[in-house]
């Protein structure tokens, strides 16, 4: 689908200048993802682990084609798609260090190695044996200078994603009533995503209820309790399309909302507003969270607006940059990243907007098209 | 509900054997939970990331109490049960690597630092940089030999993960008929699970058909098909109670089997009962798989058994030792894997069963309770 030996000659360009000889991508990686086209298997709660685990993955190097390494059951129960032709295979009865740094090897000397920055540790300390002279250094720099900036292509595919979760509100939202059980609409809605041709959930889907009927926090995300009138019921979640992951967010009233709920609504869709007013190629991160805070914080509501303002997105749910105060990291076109305001204040009231932002050319675009408006059954 | 402080002081000796002066543990780790009782997040299939992530996580060493290191983000929203009182947190503005050393370097002179074996690189890279001269190992072999051996209450906990389980494939059996999606029965299993108590699914819940009808093989586990009359329906799923994982299968065909279906069925139960029928204290883990196989083997069916035994089971899904031809560690009391054959043969039958063994001074004890009888609707 996409053109990844393009991809990685941009790559290697980035290595040269950074004076990197290799690169290490384990398998379970959205790096390996980009670069080659290699799916990620759906993540497990408890470790899923395979004899020599350790050596899943693939090295990358500007005068080779990618030479993935795999255990044996992954090429047999993980890999539905085939694998690569230039795998080398470990079974269960291989010594495993042995074929790892057959093919580690085979690339020429290496000063500098690069690694995923979510490789195992398992993995770095046998590369660090295969290497003991090289400066083993994170590939998130190099890697992620591609990855943020999302071509058409790329986009095209997080509109996909984003338009079915807007659906999936859409088809749950009439249902998000007193006595309904939070599960009950986390499970429509997962089984929503996957019948729409999600892969799988891009993270854990939350459904919690926040107001002054219960002293409920956001990182309650355990979501068994019915609902009560009364109270905000924030979602969040998101599709996988074709690696490509949504992060979504909305707050719906049960019931007749008080002032305070219409009022800090307001301000949250507002605060969003001002993110996006704020978005254009060469702002800065920062600058899109500041303007964004400083409605709520305007508003009187700046201590419970608690997190940063967003996060880029891709092939994973939160990439560099952050929309956060520390990241001064200039947006440029083709970036596509979270606004997400939000006012947690347990006990009292529970408000958050999330959608997808685009950077072109003129400012920024919000790819959700869910209604903003004050929603309350 | 666990003694912490002594599942400590067993590392704490394990670790003066081998001459590991400290020990980092990440916070997604179970090796966390199972020595501090720190719960881990449910995982996402897209990364989620904050600001200095990789910091997450503590440090034990034998003569201090156990030292977290956390990313505001985490303190705020991902410890729904707060966080332990000995905690540094770091916050966006901080100088991350500076406050990480500083609490690092607390413990005294450090010439060989474990860590968990799924360790971020990028928390490796900083490790490296704060002890640039010690060396780096693999702290599996030490936390896996206390896990590995489970207490009676740890074992309380996976009987009932199992039982939970076993319960809804009951509730859910009837419900395996021509027509009926498989995404519907996935959905309703996930559904059940957390609806009686399980934290999330302990891996992602896989319901597929084999048999004639299709060329499909067990590697995929994408499950939107309506099912076929004349199939076998494959479910491979699991509960998480208080982090203690369930990892269950059976096979249920629609419609009337034919005769080698039957077959097929019988051999891999009787697999099954050799597997726990050579299950004892002081057996090799490779011995039990041997038992298992030979009886696949020996029907005409071994080119299509065509991965491990099974493996050990508790916080993680797959822990050491495994049930396979490379793995010769004795069996212990206390020790819980599991036996599961298949004879998957696309295009042709697929069956399989699952339980959970628990290895007793007087052999296997099977703790699930689902039968293992022929069902066929």
């Amino acid at each position: 689908m996409f053109d990844y030996k393009e991809r990685r000659q941009k790559l290697y360009a980035l290595m040269q200048d950074r004076g990197i000889d290799l690169i290490f991508l384990p398998k379970h990686s959205a790096d390996l993802d980009y670069l080659t086209g290699t799916e990620r298997r759906v993540v497990t709660f408890g470790n899923v682990a395979y004899t020599h685990h350790w050596v899943a993955g693939a090295f990358l190097h500007p005068n080779f084609e990618p030479h993935f390494v795999l255990p044996r059951m992954i090429v047999e129960f993980d890999s539905p798609n085939g694998v690569d032709t230039n795998t080398t295979t470990v079974s269960e009865l291989d010594d495993a260090y042995a074929k790892f740094s057959q093919v580690a090897k085979k690339f020429g000397p290496v000063k500098r190695i690069a690694v995923s920055a979510r490789t195992w540790s398992e993995t770095m300390i046998n590369l660090i044996k295969v290497f003991p002279d090289a400066e083993i250094v994170n590939a998130e720099e190099v890697v992620n200078k591609l990855r943020r900036i999302k071509s058409p292509e790329e986009i095209a595919l997080m509109t996909k994603a984003c338009h079915l979760v807007d659906g999936v509100l859409d088809n749950v939202k009439g249902r998000v009533l007193a006595g309904t059980a939070e599960l009950d609409l986390k499970s429509e809605i997962n089984f929503q995503m996957n019948n729409l041709g999600s892969k799988t959930e891009s993270f854990d889907t939350a459904v919690w209820s926040m107001g002054p009927k219960n002293k409920r926090d956001a990182s309650d995300r355990r979501t068994s309790n019915p609902i009560e009138a009364g109270m905000g019921v924030s979602f969040d979640f998101g599709s996988v399309i074709d690696g490509y992951c949504a992060d979504f967010g909305r707050t719906i009233h049960v019931g007749d909302p008080n002032a305070e709920y219409e009022k800090v609504y307001k301000l949250v869709m507002d605060a969003q507003a001002a993110g996006i007013a704020a978005t254009r190629p060469g702002a800065l991160a920062s600058e899109v969270h500041k303007a964004t805070r400083d409605v709520i914080v305007e508003g009187g509501y700046g201590d419970w607006f608690r997190h940063r303002t967003g996060h880029c997105i891709g092939l994973d749910v939160h990439e560099y940059p952050y929309i956060s105060e520390e990241d001064d990291t200039p947006l440029e076109v083709g970036m596509t990243f979270t606004i997400e305001p939000s006012v947690f204040w347990p006990g009292r009231v529970g408000v958050r907007v999330e959608d997808i932002i685009v950077v072109e050319e003129n400012g920024g675009r919000k790819i959700n098209e869910f209604t903003t408006d004050l929603i309350a059954n």
